[in-house]
């Protein structure tokens, strides 16, 4: 393998680096719908967010228009930390897969937060600290988003609260530790600190939690102490637009070899990778200029793209945050405990949602298992343990892959790897011993969620 | 911190990366005192090693000469899966600690075995396929060598059998499944699958192990199994030789920028990565081209360099390896439980006991909560979750950035930060909450070691 035009992993130059964001809605015929108010079923505007929101965050929330939105130095600064991520050739895997097609990842879990998730974090960190604030709140499932909130809190002395999902919480230690070693404090949810979280605890006793029943407390807490906002890690606008660094790096990347790709495959759970990573390829496609196979992955477990509804929703459990367009599962749905934390969100980031409602993307669902072993195939191969979510992403690579090698084709292949299964040796544990089991709801399961959608807005 | 002349991560492109290994051997005057057999008190031959270590390694283990040793294809070809690793200017750690100096640290934790003992595991395993074995067994206690070598072995698809001590294989059950994942067969030790293994369970039920141990039984499965042979992740010189791609990567970056570093920093354990980063600086240095301040940092609780004795000893504690001269604490000596897990073997590399003996490099000891204290300050400030052995390495180089604040001079620190601390969260734990304690061995403690060494050979 010596020898070879293009090189396993190729970096940019600082002075390479992105210096604006890209903002894809500037490119979409039809716009993502705008945040609905629950009782009014009225558009947000800026001031209805302001209790929530730091400023600067809800102007990029609400700016459908802007097409660059220039990366304030010192956000760049942090990123030149642990930044630019490599794009990586997979010749380990092309060669074992015996595959004429040419597999390139964009691997993002090369820093400790062990995923993307820390590109928007350091934003929304950054605007709060801007506006003055003393600090920010969240919730984290699976751990990867408290993780890198943390970071970027610690680096700029920005007091963060972190309500994790009590499941999680117990199940999951070491991400626990990493966050306080960061200087966050770490709460289980539903706790009895909120009223939202006493509210849950008196319903469901021994609850083990749910990610929006933390979303509820984070936002209650917010917006109950002087000087603090809520802050999230994916769905909103405002995250794929910090997100979009990952494909503006990986385009940047393929130009400077004069590579096109045929696919680009992420997995999909609230679309903050997958959002990120097709940004100015779904802009080319939008403009015409070009056209692309986008093909998003989700769990059969938790198919909001592939069996759900696209319609106005709750983000959250306890519906107290804004109604958002998208496909969902209905905020009721409650999916099979399934290891890949990460993807288990029952709706689905608007600005994705309007893309794939207008054809602009195809999505797929893989079951567990399958995926576990598409992961246990890659780390022998590629040398990385990859997070259960990325691996979803590899699974429907390596299914591209494999269709080529039937073909013929020489197709490029361009797939996410968000983030490294360091934090999830459980689901890894259960896998090599045979234990991992795979959950499809039935259509009776999600009738549950699916027909418990709240009012829907008429303007 | 935009515009800064050096980036903030220097790396090399592929065909600057090294085509050969240096042996710092080949430019030392007085060369590393040779493996002595314990019965006869004479240097071990090759064909004396050759039951134990495949026959390239043996070569290289005996070689004092030959300064430039080729890296073979198939190596550099995995090599290039992970590294080149970045050298990483500190610009944020200068900053927080207001210090003229400029800090650069060699990152060796980017890949998923979490440390450098990739560089040399995949240079075992490869030398172990090319003799058509079928397998290796090695031993290993904080995990990073066992993971390494599963890593190496899957991609070769050799088998590997890792003795792993039994009281990590219990506290870090996550490091044993990404053994596991990568399809090596991990086994407690003490076991009762080797006869060492019975008789220590006979003569110690309920022992939780010991490294020494583990190496025992590593060595009996490989030499009563026919195909396998044994492989050692530190002390060994085929070791630091392979591990000198650390270094000569870390100068090639540096002279690439015109930097000359004043002082270069590095943990030391059983010394694979400081012999491997210092290695074509300490050349220059030993063949009067150039001067550099070489500092090797050992844990207060482990103090082989500081307080040890040089003389020759056994590897193990088991008594069945044969002797080296080294830095020894005695192989009697049992450290105090300390989460520096790499940097509790008792005795050193010889290259460097005979480097440090000789004067060309000196020592200094650090105690374990200042270690973590400079651990979670770098965290914060570099982002990084650091490994507890490589964070003796940033303890030190942070105190001489102090001292260059308080005198004004703009020296260049160079340090190696070996591994992340993904897998030592039960130690961070311990250091949030306040529970971690230190503990520095008394003279009484020591002597306990220091007066039992075997009988000194007399050639």
């Amino acid at each position: 393998m010596e020898n070879q035009k293009i090189p396993y992993k190729i970096y940019l130059n600082e002075d390479e680096m992105p210096k604006n964001w890209y903002n894809v809605r500037a490119d979409m015929k039809v716009k993502p719908a705008p945040l609905v108010n629950p009782g009014t079923l009225q558009p947000m505007t800026a001031a209805d967010l302001a209790p929530v929101f730091c400023d600067e965050l809800i102007a990029q929330e609400l700016d459908n228009d802007t097409r660059e939105v220039p990366i304030p130095d010192e956000i760049r600064g942090f990123y030149k930390m642990y930044r630019p991520s490599p794009l990586v050739r997979a010749y380990c895997l092309e060669e074992k897969l015996k595959t004429p097609a040419h597999i390139y990842y964009k691997f993002e879990g090369n820093n400790t937060s062990g995923s993307h998730k820390l590109n928007s974090a350091i934003a929304q960190a950054y605007y709060a600290k801007k506006q003055g604030l003393k600090g920010v709140t969240t919730e984290t499932g699976a751990g990867q988003w408290g993780t890198a909130l943390s970071m970027a809190c610690a680096y700029l002395d920005l007091d963060c609260k972190v309500y994790m999902v009590k499941v999680s919480y117990e199940q999951k230690p070491f991400r626990r530790e990493v966050m306080r070693t960061y200087g966050a404090s770490v709460t289980p949810s539903p706790s009895m600190e909120t009223n939202v979280g006493r509210k849950i605890l008196a319903e469901h006793p021994g609850t083990t939690g749910s990610l929006g029943c933390a979303i509820s407390e984070a936002v209650e807490v917010a917006t109950s102490n002087p000087g603090y906002r809520y802050v999230l890690g994916s769905v909103l606008n405002q995250v794929l637009l910090h997100q979009s660094v990952i494909g503006l790096e990986t385009k940047i990347a393929l130009d400077k070899y004069g590579i096109v790709p045929d696919i680009i495959i992420g997995c999909a759970g609230g679309g903050s990778n997958l959002g990120g990573l097709i940004a100015p390829f779904m802009g080319e496609k939008l403009r015409g200029e070009r056209d692309y196979r986008i093909i998003a992955v989700e769990p059969a477990s938790c198919p909001s793209f592939t069996r759900g509804k696209f319609a106005y929703d709750f983000c959250d459990t306890g519906m107290i945050c804004p109604l958002a367009k998208m496909y969902t599962l209905g905020a009721g749905f409650i999916p099979s405990p399934n290891h890949a934390g990460g993807l288990r969100f029952h709706g689905m980031s608007p600005v994705l949602s309007q893309l794939y409602h207008d054809g602009y993307m195809e999505a797929v669902s893989a079951e567990q298992t399958a995926v576990f072993e598409a992961a246990e195939f890659f780390a022998r191969t590629e040398g990385i343990l990859p997070a259960p979510e990325s691996s979803h992403a590899i699974k429907a690579a390596i299914d591209e892959a494999n269709k080529c090698r039937e073909t013929g084709e020489a197709k490029n292949i361009v797939f996410g790897l968000t983030g490294t299964g360091y934090f999830d040796l459980v689901a890894y544990e259960q896998f090599n011993n045979g234990t991992m089991t795979d959950h499809i709801p039935t259509d009776e399961e999600l009738a549950v969620g699916l027909n418990a959608l709240p009012p829907q807005p008429t303007f």
